[in-house]
């Protein structure tokens, strides 16, 4: 007799709910997907055809589907306005949580979450930052780790998206928090990994220009965006995020320590293949964030609900993902104002630089 | 309520049997796997601990197994001398075939399954060329089924295994057929692919060493062989086999049309990891087969699975592996000979060529 | 009778005057080097040997070398204070100049440089942007002149050294004007090389740390430091420097482009060879600028003498000279200050952005 | 005043001709270009704007030039049919004699050069094989001489043209002794290079067709061939050559040891550009072999030139470019008639192999 497998609900059926839902149908043993919600008609009237046939229950409503009798978990895949509200009714209802980053585009609600959390220990809550779960990072880390390239010093990274000509960023960019907090809490994310989830941030700085769609700057964003965070101790990440690239998905990052160095994906890649025609010798590269990291999204729900039946460890800790969001709104800001802005020791915001 | 899963047994448990199994257990979300059988008391006592708990029923006669109510297909994963024997058998009990390469390292028993299978048209019965099921020669074979590269005409492959200094490729290779049969049949199995699978062998020669491990020679084999296989419409494969790599699995692809090239792992790797260090840039690359194609193996379970559920068509027909193993025959005959070996038009052995 | 050469003299015989002497020398074909001069003996003695053997006149005393009969022009690669005071100097002597970078690490010196050529409107007076000469950063110009990528909008750049434990960077930092203006320059230069010469500073600011080479902050000086450039029109550089590369020298580029990108060097490598062995596959680079940048050099040295032969439009702009050391400048002093500085469209500094 | 130059005198201004003039003209140092030779009107127009302006005499006849005062050697590189007549008369008049390769297309008439000069041992005479002087093969040869791959067991190398759909290589095939003694020769010699000058050949064997230009049969020759070349002491070179690359020039190489491999570029690239658009990451490639070996038939004449200067050794010996007409010789024929050829371990051939 197999064992019982770990029951969990996903909350939200759009581009990632979709995925998230199918990886957890198809491609995670040790669980089963047992309800989907969302209050959109066409996204269930999908999920009758893709979910419903294989015994997973649908809701119209987020609520009801906590109430589904055997329930363990819940993963929040709906839009990011709400994260943070239904992760909070999960916990309240006693379910685990995985949620899509970010948990909120405010740090205050983001922190929330963790205060939610804070007192339900017995709870799995995670935020899905997936390229801790890429196989090439994590071995970058392992190396790391085992002092390959001595004491990280300087981290750069970029998550770069393929131009999309329909003007989807422009309407989307009225709610993603802007594109550091949508884009580069990736890296942001990945910075605080490497250097150590307890860094401190001494400042931030960003420049930000309209190369392609100038209608980004009526919600104060931006097509292509640099910034410059630094952190207590000596440590400097510098982070490029862009909606314009011609080729695909370029998500690459560099980790420079004293002694050495990593890169990842600096040059991206869909497969093994390479083409030799008149134009010279080429590769094709994915075309989507998930594109990339499909892989690393399947691994992610595969260990949270290994943490789960076996109440082991989660991956990472739920205080960074408020941390990402803390920097990734500041870089935003300084997008607008142009301005450098500091932060004490303790965290908090200050006039100038404490040199 | 879900639809009901294919029921596979896996027969054999050791290398590539135990994969097999767990692909069926955990990774081919239409399947299950019910039994699973093996004469080795270890390769048992693994899979009491590995499959038993999920419900795989373990036998110790692999008939025995064919004999379980409700069992509709098995995956061969045995030692080599047995796979026709298996094959034949459980098409006798009506189950559908997933056989490892080779059918067999004789011709006439390679045959003798495809005979057997004429006779039961209703099955499904798939000789597992792993590498048709990665993403990469998909890709390949996509491009150039568009035309891209004009008309294929010569195809360089290799199949390159790791230097495994414990001797145990010696004792392998008393079984294996010969570094041809065993290595480069994957490269033609891809030739056939490439240039189409109703290609006729013209000629076949080879030359081989043993540069390092000179006791392959008391099993006629040898660690580092080189091959020309021509073809009839005036195609030529040449072919490289090695089982002396000092950096890992080597086994890339090269096929060249009249308007350009493909090639699939001119530049292995193990990931997008790259290190920078005093000795330059550097990435790793997988150490095995399997580190290189784990991938395709569960596409390979996974579309077995969709062709016996849905009566569809298998990716590629059970005649072409017995002409992989005639070629393969050859080139390792040619190995040992030094002589350079013709076939007519109709595939039969000549004694010159037929110029 | 072969038509007459171009007769020019070497301005110091440190490590980069001993390049562009032999050069001069030996890979320049229409030109001949005469003269050479150092104040410095070991550095006259090499010339004994090297230089004078070919029919070179040694000086110790710069001025005495502007005097020496037929003498057309001067490459000057002594130490970087007193390169304005030489080059005015040989104009005033009617001699043409080819000056290393920078003029000068003072904005108002580099300046100097400029009136006095102004001055001279019949000399050539180059500034020695080694980068500018090299093949790939040309191809890269031609393709974007061509409009292969659209608008180049965002540009990142880097110049990083080969770690350097004998401590020599700390005591080359007194004079070099900073790691901004040492190494960046070359970036900074390649900026405005790739945005459009006469592109208008809008902002910089930068950040920096002492990773290995405390000592550094003595002479306000860092051995890591990212910075950003905004220029009037939307467009940002964002720039890296290091001293403290393990592989080797490590100096790459990407312009982005509203329509694709374009690389230079992002995989360096010394030459075509790849090893594979135990550790993975990998391949050596250049330890120093110099075997990176070495054919640029002659490069130069061939298109200055053909500049001045024939009354050429040399390939770049005094003025640039000037632009790059102030953008390098106020990236050192934000290095310092930790204060982003802001310029008008005039190009003063003014207190806070214009936005 | 400067040493004497070394002066030399160049025979046949046609495509490469025209190159090695120019390389003792400008980009050799201590050789200055005293005369040319060519029969051919047009030729000799050329170099009367380009090599008589800078003092260089010209002629038509070959032999006159060998009488002109003070001509110290002769760089041959006229048609193929006469660079063994050249190089005799020129050593008959006790000149250096640097030849392009191949000697002859006649195993014969390379040895009659070679008795030549054994009877002028005071004489430097060279065949030009230029891959030798290409810094990337002798960094290769220089690390596996340091034994960083073991023993070299197995050589792979290609020269691949582009194609060419003028026509032009079917004509050509008239003299040029057909794909492997035109293209694979290259090849051949770094095998004999890599695996030790007195390696001796066992067998040859080797397969053609013609895919794109069905002409060149006429001629005996083939489009794409590919050829093993077994050596006596458990060594194998594989071969490939074609007219018919979309990309460009694909020259590459691999040495495989006992305990590693160097590669020679695999990745070939016209620079360090890299092109990412619409089609995704490309870069381009060099169009003929000189845009890839330019620098190495520099190198050639300036060691040329120092070897007689200084009575130096030459980096390679005559007697190899016998040995290598041989082997190509023996692949062509194999080509045409399929049958495999055998040498005994005196370099006699004999009718089956010596197993």
């Amino acid at each position: 007799m197999a064992p019982a497998k770990f029951r969990i609900g996903c909350a939200g059926l759009g581009r990632m709910g979709k995925r998230h839902a199918l990886h957890f149908l198809n491609r995670t043993p040790r669980a089963e997907l047992v309800a989907a919600s969302s209050p959109d008609d066409a996204e269930l009237e999908w999920a009758k055809q893709h979910l419903e046939p294989f015994g997973v229950i649908l809701y119209k409503d987020y609520e009801d589907m906590l109430k589904q009798e055997g329930l363990q978990a819940v993963v929040i895949a709906s839009v990011t306005t709400v994260h943070a509200d239904q992760a909070i009714k999960a916990m309240e209802a006693n379910k685990h949580v995985l949620c899509e980053k970010p948990l909120s585009t405010s740090v205050e609600i983001s922190q929330s979450v963790v205060d939610a959390a804070k007192k339900k220990p017995h709870l799995k809550v995670m935020c899905g930052f997936s390229r801790r779960f890429d196989a090439s990072y994590r071995d970058a880390w392992d190396k790391i780790d085992a002092g390959l390239i001595g004491r990280p010093s300087v981290f750069r990274s970029q998550t770069c998206d393929k131009l999309d000509p329909s003007g989807f960023f422009v309407s989307y960019a009225e709610f993603s928090g802007g594109i550091f907090v949508d884009c580069s809490i990736h890296d942001i994310d990945l910075a605080l990994w490497f250097f150590g989830q307890d860094s401190m941030v001494k400042s931030v700085v960003s420049s930000g220009i309209t190369a392609v769609q100038p209608d980004l700057r009526k919600h104060n964003d931006r097509d292509n965006a640099v910034g410059i965070v630094e952190f207590y101790g000596g440590r400097i990440a510098y982070l490029y995020a862009s909606r314009m690239m011609a080729a695909g998905q370029e998500d690459s990052t560099e980790i420079i320590g004293t002694e050495g160095k990593l890169t990842v994906n600096m040059q991206p890649q869909t497969n093994l293949v390479n083409i030799y025609d008149r134009s010279g010798i080429r590769r094709e590269i994915p075309g989507t964030y998930y594109g990339r990291f499909e892989q690393a999204f399947v691994t992610e729900a595969n260990e949270f609900t290994a943490a789960c039946l076996d109440d082991g460890k989660l991956p990472m800790k739920l205080t960074g993902a408020v941390q990402a969001v803390k920097i990734g709104c500041a870089l935003q800001e300084s997008l607008v104002t142009g301005a450098k802005i500091w932060f004490d020791e303790t965290g908090r915001r200050v006039d100038k630089a404490q040199l």
